[in-house]
């Protein structure tokens, strides 16, 4: 097993990741207290994975409840967190009660912002089911609900007592979402480690070749990654930021396609290139990166364009509900080279605009 | 002007007491960044006080918007914190905007929990209208809303950037107001200054010895005993929980009555009563506080009874929806002695029981 600390101080946690880790009762035990905890999951990751980790935590000591959310973003909403609220409170737990959230990134979002405000915050722990949740969602404590008028709108920082990713999930995934986990992943590269971008551009020829070895040594590089920008900039007040890289292209995207109809790994994929092209635009990158980050995103299933029942005008607008909009700006995370990401508010409503018609197919 | 700081490190801000505050521009200046500002009130509070308020906010530079509530204790619900974001999305109000809660404690529980989740968090500033509000709920970062089966049961502690008390908002408040007010000014003297409680008896002997000098007098010793204990307990791990006196036998009688029947303070006033007697029961203080505390309430206006609409069964069920509760013990806070208060799980139901009976009337 391996463990990458994210260090916050008093907020201090573990992401412990390894094969066959949902069933080992030690690593719930070690981190929850009181006497009762909640799994909150869905339907379709329940049938795989409920059944060990709800023997994992009664043997460890806890009375267990299960709830159910109804599967997919679309019910990312507030009215779902309440429902998870009053079924804590109808089985009164208490204060010193822990939640687990046990499923992809819906339901990291949602058990984290209902343990964040259920009593004003109980303990929650992460076991993170998909490939996109266990290097992206599941660490750093961002956490929340959809808005009608906008992703990820409403939302608390908090931070979960423990991540556990067993990499053994991997195996009953579909193609398409090792396809959108991994375009995180390559973002790790792109904003921080350009070795560790060649080294997926090398290893990766197509989705077959993402085995558990090198989905182990990737999962890892992008939780340190991830753990390094966030200690040092919890609240996201500027670095943190850069985290962010396509995903002010990428939300946009995903709000004039409908939420859900890509995954959002394939929306960032495709905001990337964007932001890409528009560092290139901007003088910052070669040519050669764009070409090589776009075959790579090609031959891994990732979009590379977006249908003509978008406009490029009406993903404009949607960029400027974005949460980074600051002061009448757009500000987006662009590349001064392999490896290194800043924030810009530089480009002009001419140059996103040219950038954005640029990928319309 | 009187400034009482709360010691929060990083979080730390200045509560400013005094006259004609509601209009100095600079106080809201010095706290505010970006470019706009969001006043949330109700109408009741808006005819009196907005005026001001956006007057000074807008000459401190700030473009302002206006959001109007309905008012009263039923409306604080996570339908009405929607309703701010719905109307902050719709106005772009971005990560850099400031939230000014212009009300008494349901306002500023409501606009301190839409500030802490709008983007993850954005400023705000406390302007309360109520005197339970100045000397209570405005300080220490307690934000949230009710849940139909616990009131309180969602929220978040989340830090004002400044609270403006004005005192000469209390020539408009109804006597019934002052009074609810006084009752938690009250606790401050029994939890942890047994003079300031001697004071307080001894200047109060109706609701009209309530002048402008002793309320400047109250409200300051009551923000300085407040800020000591959040600035050693900021998220109720402990000692924060003795601010509690009262609470959990009033927010029994609050759920009970149905609420908004009593002012927050009623019911405290009430609950207090209860814990001293309680606390009596098992040995800790004199009767003669007992008869003290019972007699200055009574003159004051606050009630010493509840009607037989209300069972004492029914009470004590309700007192276990509380925050409090751990473990399956109900934790209550009783009084060693005048002026000091700790945490006992070591009440039975009978004891508890047996309070509970002796004040239906």
């Amino acid at each position: 097993m391996d463990v990458v600390s994210v260090e916050l101080g008093e907020r201090s946690y573990d992401v412990c990741i390894g094969e066959q880790l949902l069933g080992q009762l030690a690593l719930y035990r070690d981190v929850t207290f009181g006497h009762k905890a909640l799994i909150v999951t869905n339907h379709c990751v329940a049938k795989w994975y409920l059944a060990p980790v709800e023997k994992a935590v009664a043997s460890a000591g806890f009375e267990v409840d299960v709830f159910t959310l109804p599967d997919g973003e679309r019910h990312k909403t507030l009215a779902t967190v309440e429902s998870i609220w009053t079924y804590l409170l109808e089985q009164k737990h208490s204060r010193d009660t822990t939640l687990i959230a046990l499923g992809g990134g819906v339901i990291g979002d949602m058990v984290g912002f209902a343990a964040a405000l259920y009593q004003r915050g109980v303990n929650f722990i992460q076991v993170p089911t998909t490939l996109l949740a266990q290097v992206d969602s599941s660490v750093g404590g961002k956490t929340g609900v959809n808005h009608p008028l906008g992703k990820n709108m409403i939302g608390a920082f908090y931070q979960p007592q423990r991540v556990i990713i067993d990499t053994g999930v991997l195996a009953t995934l579909p193609q398409r979402e090792i396809g959108a986990g991994l375009a995180e992943i390559i973002k790790y590269g792109l904003i921080w480690d350009a070795d560790f971008y060649r080294g997926l551009t090398a290893k990766l020829s197509s989705l077959r070749d993402f085995t558990p070895d090198i989905a182990g040594w990737a999962i890892k590089r992008s939780c340190e990654i991830k753990a390094a920008v966030v200690a040092q900039d919890e609240r996201e007040g500027g670095m943190r930021a850069i985290l962010n890289l396509g995903h002010t292209f990428g939300h946009a995207l995903e709000a004039q396609l409908g939420f859900g109809t890509w995954l959002h790994g394939e929306a960032v994929a495709l905001g990337m290139l964007m932001a890409i092209a528009l560092s290139v635009d901007l003088g910052y990158l070669k040519f050669e990166l764009f070409e090589d980050y776009r075959a790579l995103i090609a031959r891994l299933g990732l979009p590379t364009s977006y249908p003509l029942s978008v406009s490029p005008e009406a993903l404009y607008q949607s960029m400027w509900l974005d949460k980074k909009v600051a002061a009448s700006q757009l500000r987006l995370i662009l590349l001064k080279q392999l490896g290194a990401a800043f924030i810009s508010a530089d480009a002009s409503q001419a140059q996103i605009m040219s950038v954005l018609s640029r990928f319309q197919a």
